[in-house]
């Protein structure tokens, strides 16, 4: 290593804004992984992977940020000097996909994904540029039923990750209000259209009078950043927060309300989210705007049919303040929130918000193709969802049982010690050679401890001049300690170390598992 | 989609060297990853997943393609002009993390990691830019044992992913011995030393009147481009051949290896491993060059410790052939081939070589740290090993049966629909809701027959007014439409079709199945 030596060292260390994931988020995580891809499965769905890049072109307009068209991402030139991205979400590069493959896809065509995304953004606590996702698609149905399945979808996801019924909610909206209303109060410039939507999108965070500021003149944050707003009037403002706050309960009396109920084939009794899309519909015809009338009606359909499935207002709402801050959503749009209570280490209370959301996105294909093909889908923030699962306890078990450690005794018998290992090995049991510097059996005990091992393996002259091995029970030694009183007792009845034929190894291994197990 | 109208369309087209990856690709190396990730469970090594890029600088020096030092790999400028590149292979941010985190590791640190690496190079058939390999690394050991269980690891992994024993082989060889050979030719020159290594490499392809070239001025290939040669004699040339082909026999007398193999503690007998070893451990010491002895010792234990772990000459043997192309290996090296014939699907035979591959490195975390800490890994390329075994149609079944689809009769009825298939996926079963255009009902038993569904329901007004729904068998269909002849006698027995109540939908879905697999 002269060569080292000679050049400056780099430091070792990882870019900012990433992370090392350590071996029990990766069982826990790839158990969630396992346990979402089996509900996405039985509900038809079929897996895809893209490459972790596209051509920059491909992911075009649908960056994240379209204030700075060119940041948001991580891209690099190719040497035939074109630009690639890597993705920043699964459903751009399906869109790409669907364009390229339509012709051999069946339709619809539903398919899942899961990855890793990369966001080229300023990292904060809890905030990487680097995370996993998953998602589920329908692409070539418009049927509001391929919306509804999103949303049931995602509710069953949950439960099975052992998020129990009334700790998460699955909160659901229609773009179209949105647009109906800004129709209704005579906002048409594009550019404002998505401050007013980007502003809405911060209302879980900000509450209505962060989002009043943000739709008027524009609002100062806590370190004194100045974000500009929208620009709105004192009047267009107040009918946006009518509709966000409660829908426009004001503009209808309780009579024209209880005459909708009564007039609709399934009046689901008290469900505010049917009264919710009611009330948009009739605003809708009361003003004439074709667009609200279409927003409540898919509204009134999706309560219908989620209902119809046996998803009661326990699981899915309509939550007019949902909007979702991604331009390319026409439609029905979801977002899955966790609502019970959690504390952090520190015992403050943890709001977790939003772990999964999703939409109608009608246009991202015809991007390609020209021609329009609806599509619609659900994405779970998979490394947020565990963090919150994590600090609930609340993660299926992922635990491995640390490796039965075959110590080195004498470095000239590591033939030896080797059949050992792959005597176990071979008997399907979790095992190691002590590979570090065998010079005393203290560092090879404390390996063992570290590695969560059940029991070490040892074998000296003495014991392979009999054809024997000692057998040391960790779990065992550790209890024995902790109880010295009864220390004599004890070791008359399970002995922490004893000693077995060499052929009985396997055999004495598993009765030591079968009595830690009891 | 005005705004789509106006600009000019992308082209949906993935870059170069980038694949998509089907379903059933995706199902089948999903099984593969999780049976060598229990092989290496079994063995004690622990998960551990790092980001997908790392700074520049930390994979530094260890760039695959060392003539061009910044090509090889992508990289892009973060915002702080830093230079990041994605990862090439597994092993470099290894490196980084154990020097991160050298202190709270256990030691020796035994870890896996599965995932994709990029690579910056000229795509070619069957070659990709980004791939998925799976690592296995020992760090913080210099016995020979932890190269040893490399190997054992590799055979054990081949054969639980379905390869028989003789149809692969690991192949072992140490850095050494030619480190030894080009020390006694005098060649001493890095360049010089790492053209050698490189035209070993290409053993396998090329035969040895290729390699001869390479050794020498150079060779022209195929195509016409010209690889300058290492630009040595005739006499160095053939020394070093005479290695690579058979180990040093000519310089031994029979004698001397008869006496040489009496006279060590664990003869093997016959093993042709053990006397290649023994063969440069004679030859180092009659020209008295350590580097050699050292080299042939150390073979000659990782012999016996194969042997005693239970690895015959059919699994694991010494091949002088072997070098690896990558510059940092330190000591043992190891190649996993597959040996059996293959044809493709125009019958002619393939060869698939090389699907894994690893070493010692004892200098990649010195780096960082300055001070040396030995380390040994294996990593299989996955994507490489599941095309051989698909080719061979060696894959586990990773076949998932279609879902049942639940049809779309009348567009207003879709609430029971919806109620039907919730019913089924809540039985565990694999349902969709057909979401196309429901217009008639043949395009929907065409997209069922190409989702491969075992079969359809179907609720029309009559079924609906008698409480049932008609269940039309697709597998049966087939078979019915297939043998004609007795179609009539078949439909008495086993009705393709038919009516069952619908609160019995599951049990008679259920039989379905059942029928399927008798």
């Amino acid at each position: 290593m002269a060569k080292t030596k000679k050049t400056s060292r780099p430091k070792a260390r990882l870019p900012k804004g990433l992370r090392d994931i350590p071996a029990a988020e990766i069982r826990a995580q790839d158990a969630m992984l396992r346990t979402i891809r089996e509900v996405y499965e039985r509900y038809g769905f079929e897996p895809l992977d893209t490459p972790a890049f596209e051509y920059t072109e491909a992911l075009g307009k649908f960056l994240p940020d379209q204030e700075r068209p060119n940041a948001g991402v991580f891209s690099f030139l190719d040497d035939d000097e074109e630009w690639m991205s890597l993705r920043y979400d699964l459903t751009a590069p399906l869109a790409r996909y669907v364009a390229e493959n339509f012709e051999s896809l069946p339709k619809p065509y539903r398919r899942y994904q899961t990855g890793s995304v990369w966001r080229n953004e300023k990292p904060g606590p809890g905030r990487y540029r680097e995370f996993t996702q998953f998602d589920a698609d329908t692409v070539g149905a418009s049927s509001v039923a391929a919306d509804a399945e999103m949303c049931m979808l995602a509710a069953d996801a949950l439960e099975a990750l052992g998020i129990a019924r009334g700790d998460y909610v699955i909160k659901v909206n229609n773009r179209k209000v949105l647009d109906g209303v800004l129709e209704s109060i005579d906002v048409t410039d594009e550019g404002q259209k998505l401050t007013v939507l980007r502003a809405i999108d911060k209302f879980d965070r900000l509450g209505v009078e962060g989002v009043r500021l943000l739709l008027g003149d524009g609002r100062k944050d806590e370190s004194g950043d100045f974000t500009k707003g929208a620009g709105l009037t004192e009047e267009q403002i107040d009918q946006i927060l009518d509709f966000i706050e409660s829908a426009p309960v004001a503009t209808l009396t309780d009579k024209e309300i209880q005459d909708t109920i009564a007039g609709t084939q399934s009046s689901l009794g008290d469900d505010e989210s049917e009264l919710h899309a009611l009330r948009i519909l009739r605003y809708g015809e009361r003003k004439a705007i074709p667009v609200l009338i279409d927003a409540g009606e898919t509204l009134l359909a999706l309560v219908k049919l989620f209902r119809a499935g046996g998803y009661g207002s326990d699981r899915i709402v309509i939550d007019p303040s949902v909007v979702r801050g991604l331009e390319y959503y026409t439609g029905p749009v979801f977002e899955a929130e966790l609502t019970f209570e959690a504390k952090d280490e520190k015992g403050r209370p943890i709001r977790f918000g939003s772990v999964g959301g999703g939409g109608r996105y009608d246009g991202l294909v015809a991007r390609f193709k020209g021609q329009e093909i609806p599509a619609t889908g659900f994405s779970i923030g998979v490394s947020r969802l565990y963090a919150a699962l994590n600090l609930l306890g609340k993660l299926k078990d992922a635990e491995t049982r640390g490796p039965v450690v075959v110590s080195v005794f004498d470095k000239d018998c590591m033939a030896d010690y080797q059949r050992m290992v792959q005597t176990l090995r071979n008997a399907d049991i979790r095992a190691e050679l002590f590979l570090g510097n065998p010079k005393n059996m203290g560092a090879q005990f404390k390996y063992a401890d570290q590695r969560n091992s059940p029991c070490v393996v040892i074998q000296g002259p003495d014991e392979k001049a009999k054809g024997e091995v000692q057998i040391k029970d960790l779990v065992e030694g550790a209890k024995a300690a902790a109880s010295i009183a009864s220390n004599e007792e004890w070791r008359s009845e399970r002995p922490a170390q004893f000693a077995v034929s060499e052929d009985k190894l396997v055999e004495a291994v598993r009765e030591i598992f079968a009595r830690h197990e009891s």
